[in-house]
């Protein structure tokens, strides 16, 4: 079977105060960010901070992107986000690996036993297509495929 | 500030059943295993599955290192990884991170407000050089600095 993850693209860390959490990680690691959104859809207001060099972007040098911190503070209480903070407080709460198709990548790991909590790609950050799996069949890591966008 | 932080190395998660959760991300993502170890130390049975292609070692291409998953079962049940299952359940358990030089590293982060769980490294999985940093002081979440071993 071939490998369908290309890298780890980002740690999504839950906080309550996303200004003071990357005020944290400048000051400890100099990591800087690189991408301030709003998401809606997702009930969250996140920073991307790029942690190493960038690289060459696309299909070939995808393992090149740098790996990002993705800090996650909710829009309120009755979102995915608010209600893991009042369930288990601030810390990690998903991770995100790159793959090159997310459309064949749900294919494939839909009859493998492992629910999606998307069926279809939505739009993630840095303009990225994005999918969840569900947290229950892999080990409770709420797991996050993400194709990168298109750099053209 | 430079930065200190070369790539994501890791992510940790913690499983009652070492051999389930390999066959998970085996069967799932097509995962390879490239390092299966008993650290006493740290009181775990522990995984190591490559994400992405692997690159050139050493300290100039260092982002070119393959991420991994951890893979982390406790040897008992009054150990680190013991305690986080008992507490918080199967999943994420901490993120490591690539560093250059992990003595420049702990020295720099340790004026910064950050305690370290470590104040010397100790042996990680693959010969790495590696040293924890305390919850507490980065958003709850307990990360790890890994300066890979020289390829030498």
């Amino acid at each position: 079977m071939l490998p369908l993850l290309t890298r780890i693209d980002h740690v999504g860390i839950a906080c309550r105060d996303l200004d003071a959490a990357i005020a944290r990680y400048e000051a400890t690691f100099g990591l800087q960010v690189v991408s301030l959104e709003v998401n809606e859809e997702q009930g969250v207001r996140e920073a991307m901070l790029a942690v190493g060099t960038s690289g060459t972007l696309g299909a070939s040098g995808d393992n090149l992107r740098p790996g990002y911190v993705q800090l996650l503070e909710p829009l309120g209480p009755d979102t995915p986000v608010g209600r893991f903070l009042a369930r288990r407080g601030e810390g990690l709460h998903h991770v995100g690996y790159g793959v090159q198709d997310i459309g064949q990548a749900l294919d494939a790991i839909g009859v493998r036993g492992v629910r999606l909590l998307d069926k279809r790609p939505r739009h993630g950050s840095l303009g990225a297509s994005i999918a969840f799996l569900h947290p229950a069949d892999l080990g409770g890591v709420l797991t996050e495929l993400v194709q990168a966008a298109d750099p053209a």
